[in-house]
């Protein structure tokens, strides 16, 4: 069987998924499958090569994370060998077939645990990917892939070790994003900044790409059903020029970026005779051993000036859809033509951590007999806005609390008035990233008063000791440390930001006002909505 | 004369100067030397090789920007050829010699450009520095290297384009404090994150290295006497182990790096006959061109692995000082053995842009008849950290707006209690990175009462209209907005932030109270300052 290269025993697994469900961390009960390059203590790590094995003493830091939330191992699963192949046939363990026609390849470098994710032998998979989410697609499953460096990469092994990043597999959006929370609280190598968005605007816009080469004629039609469905759940969609994102994807395997693969394994490569080695993966990496330096260089210049155009061509989008895989070949015709297959399946995944952005695939249906899936991207540390999109286009409620969120520093910011979502001024929140996060009422020892400004404001003030006071409804905001003090610089006098209490005890940062400003009192109505509904106060 | 390679009619220069003067920028008549790999319209661009010559019709980005803030260009000054080199030597223009003692060598690559200043030719010199500032050091003068990617390179010929940085030379930190800050109007290559510090803190925390070596002795006694400058006007020393960044510095020159200088010009090095090419440069690039490209990426990760430890080193310490350069050689040294001389002078330089840094180079008087040097490095984007720690060396009032305020977001606060400069709170804004700007009064319609805190601290509360209000006196902050927001999350009750009217007629954040408690009127003292003084106020 080619999806697993080794699996625990039966009785361990049970013994400890029982364990795992009394003591309720966040993946109690979760069986984790883990791609056969990510250590795990005690069974053997062979990259999809056995000459290469190893026996690691301890779980890499991303399996060790999951663990600690309650996830058990089943298993360690194939992969195209040294994760070089999209296509998942490139292992002496065998091809890994298709999970619903066999004749199909299953999609790389993950092949295994994608596959033990859509059979349901695993319940999520964690494997290093440097190139996209090809089997997640192929598979019909969910990838989320972060930004690079956010998630430790420690006791996995190298593949591209510039752009490598561990991806989480899973059949759902939400699985997917509770362990990536997991992950996301250990110490990042690169630092989340100050000015993380939050959540993709009330009305996200997305990219779509103005040509789809190679994609094939029957998803054709499904890319644009998939488009349809964001445009019909609120977003709005731009065309924009896709051909310095296709042009930086070729480079990741045809120019001098390949060097990365010989700096991982080529001491270990050369060593090696050829039979020992996937002679497709072997080529490869003894290729890269004689490319000069300056030629990566030239290679990582171009990347970075192709960067510059994508980026200003997603100028004023929040995300960028695109179709994950343009085709679903066959086993045969990966094995017939194997560089040339492996290239196409990359066209819509290679330049994403090229260009330094997230990404996650979803499925989108089916169409020509297989599972068609697409892939939203957003720039580095935007996560939560490719979340957000993401979920619009599977039939799953958004997280009320992405994974970011566990690992980017958030301030909160409660508000009554013209701030409320669906208020005249909540644009100042969203346009800075901010996510709502539900209501919440104040202690009742505050009044609120109708001030005279443009747009009509509620003033929030505290009652002095012994005076009674009104409990207030309100939204709660989350948001960075940026976007706070940007938006408290901008904020026109006489509302004033302070911290106010609430009916569960906690204080935290909300709207107050310069007291001098008179209004009429409106704290009998509870909130600003009530008081507006009734009529007690004009609108604009 | 090997300083210039190509120099403007000294009328043309004189009439210029007299506009400049007129026109009064920011930069009015100021000669400015521009290091011959930089453009400038209708002059010849050599990099120190008249067969590489070409004649640019526009500016280079950042000599465009100088200009125009009125600095007159007065010419093209010598430099190591294609900027590869530290000792000024290597040129086919000639060698520079020092500006004091002719024996010994100017330093480089920016030779030409440190000894016009020195001699007083040029008021400041513009020069890409990969390394960090020997010229400056060797002819008693001042350097500011900004953090990579802040100052534009357009128009530069590239030496080493991962590393190459802008550098600003001139007699004095405050004239090359300015243009800077003309440089850091334009749009960067590397956006300014939303958190950067402006300012080091009141007692800053010096990192010294443990070990100098190479330090000559006499130098030795002049660097423990910047040493002691430092902790007499203030600051706090502590040593820190200085090996990583020493290793580092190797890995520069020694190691897979100097690829990047085959990259930058080893097409035309190619094709050039030997005799073209200063033999030294010719050696360098050569060999450079054939390095693997797997070779590069492992020093790259050795420099990653390096920087990890360097900046653990740094933990709680604001800025590096070290000697800039460690000896003062000969030009018949350098010519006698020109790479081990070339090496050991980077002993305290090279890591600079490898790790990362930002590095102000300023004269730290003489010993042995040589000028003498130290170079203050701090972390990417504070600049404005090192430049208060480099005001601290020389007899130069600090800048009461440092050049990364012309580039960064920065927002402000107005405080007026507990967070005045010498204030029990002020730490929460400067451990922030807040930086001090001076004294402001606020419009007569406020009114301030003491409030029953701990520690005291003012209300400050608008009048109503028609009631009389008086003007109180605060300090105003300067700080980022990640620095803002984080600050007002952490903010407790009864203290709120909001917009206050000032005399001048602006609105700026600033303190305000929520108006439920109560405290004593102090309003007539007009500032909190004095009524502690007055005893109206108990102090804790």
């Amino acid at each position: 069987m080619a999806v697993w290269i080794s699996r625990r025993r039966g009785p361990d697994v049970a013994a400890e998924l029982s364990e795992s469900r009394s003591a309720a961390g966040h993946l109690a009960g979760v069986r984790l499958a883990v791609n056969d390059n990510v250590d795990v203590a005690g069974l053997p790590t062979t990259a999809g090569c056995p000459q290469f094995a190893y026996l690691p003493d301890s779980d890499a830091a991303a399996v060790a994370a999951l663990r600690g939330a309650g996830a058990v191992v089943v298993g360690k699963t194939n992969l195209d060998q040294f994760a070089a192949g999209l296509v998942g046939t490139r292992s002496p363990y065998g091809a890994v077939p298709d999970s619903r026609r066999p004749e199909f390849i299953s999609g790389g470098p993950s092949s295994g645990s994608a596959v033990a994710v859509a059979t349901g032998e695993a319940d999520i998979a964690i494997a290093p990917d440097a190139t996209g989410c090809i089997p997640a697609a192929l598979q019909g499953i969910v990838a989320i892939k972060p930004t690079v460096g956010v998630i430790s990469t420690d006791g996995a092994v190298p593949a591209s070790e510039s752009y490598d990043c561990i991806t989480i597999l899973a059949a759902t959006l939400n699985l997917a994003d509770t362990a990536m929370a997991v992950l996301a609280a250990g110490a990042p190598a690169r630092p989340w900044p100050t000015d993380v968005k939050l959540a993709a605007p009330p009305v996200p816009v997305i990219a779509i790409p103005d040509e789809l080469p190679y994609l094939d004629d029957q998803w054709r039609v499904a890319f644009d059903a998939a488009v349809d469905t964001l445009v019909a759940r609120g977003a709005r969609v731009v065309s924009v020029e896709i051909e310095p994102f296709l042009t930086a994807a070729t480079l990741l395997h045809d120019g001098a970026l390949v060097s990365e693969r010989y700096a991982a394994v080529g001491e270990f490569v050369d060593g090696q005779p050829a039979a020992a080695l996937d002679p497709t993966v072997r080529d490869i990496i003894t290729a890269a051993r004689d490319v000069p330096a300056h030629r990566l260089l030239r290679d990582r210049a171009a990347v970075g000036r192709l960067r510059d155009r994508a980026m200003a061509a997603l100028a004023g989008t929040d995300a960028l859809l695109v179709p994950t895989a343009p085709v679903h070949p066959t086993i045969a015709d990966a094995t017939a033509d194997p560089v040339e297959i492996n290239s196409r399946l990359g066209t819509y995944t290679n330049f994403c951590n090229l260009f330094d952005m997230c990404a996650i695939a979803v499925p989108a249906g089916t169409a020509g007999g297989a599972q068609f899936g697409v892939t939203v991207l957003a720039r580095a540390f935007e996560d939560a806005v490719a979340l957000d999109v993401a979920a619009l286009l599977v039939d799953e409620a958004p997280s009320a609390s992405p994974w970011p969120l566990a690992a980017a520093e958030v301030v909160e910011l409660v508000v009554f008035g013209a701030h409320l979502r669906g208020g005249p001024l909540v644009h100042q929140l969203t346009d800075r990233g901010a996510r709502f996060a539900g209501e919440i009422t104040t202690a009742p020892r505050y009044r609120m008063t109708a001030l005279p400004t443009t747009p009509p404001k509620p003033g929030v003030t505290r009652v002095p000791d012994g005076v009674e006071g009104a409990a207030l409804s309100g939204h709660r905001w989350l948001l960075s440390p940026a976007a706070l003090g940007s938006f408290l610089a901008a904020l026109p006098a006489p509302m004033q930001l302070g911290a106010v209490e609430f009916a569960d005890g906690s204080w935290r940062t909300a709207f107050g006002c310069d007291a001098s400003v008179q209004g009429v009192d409106i704290s009998g109505y509870g909130s600003w909505t009530s008081a507006l509904a009734s009529g007690a106060v004009r609108q604009t």
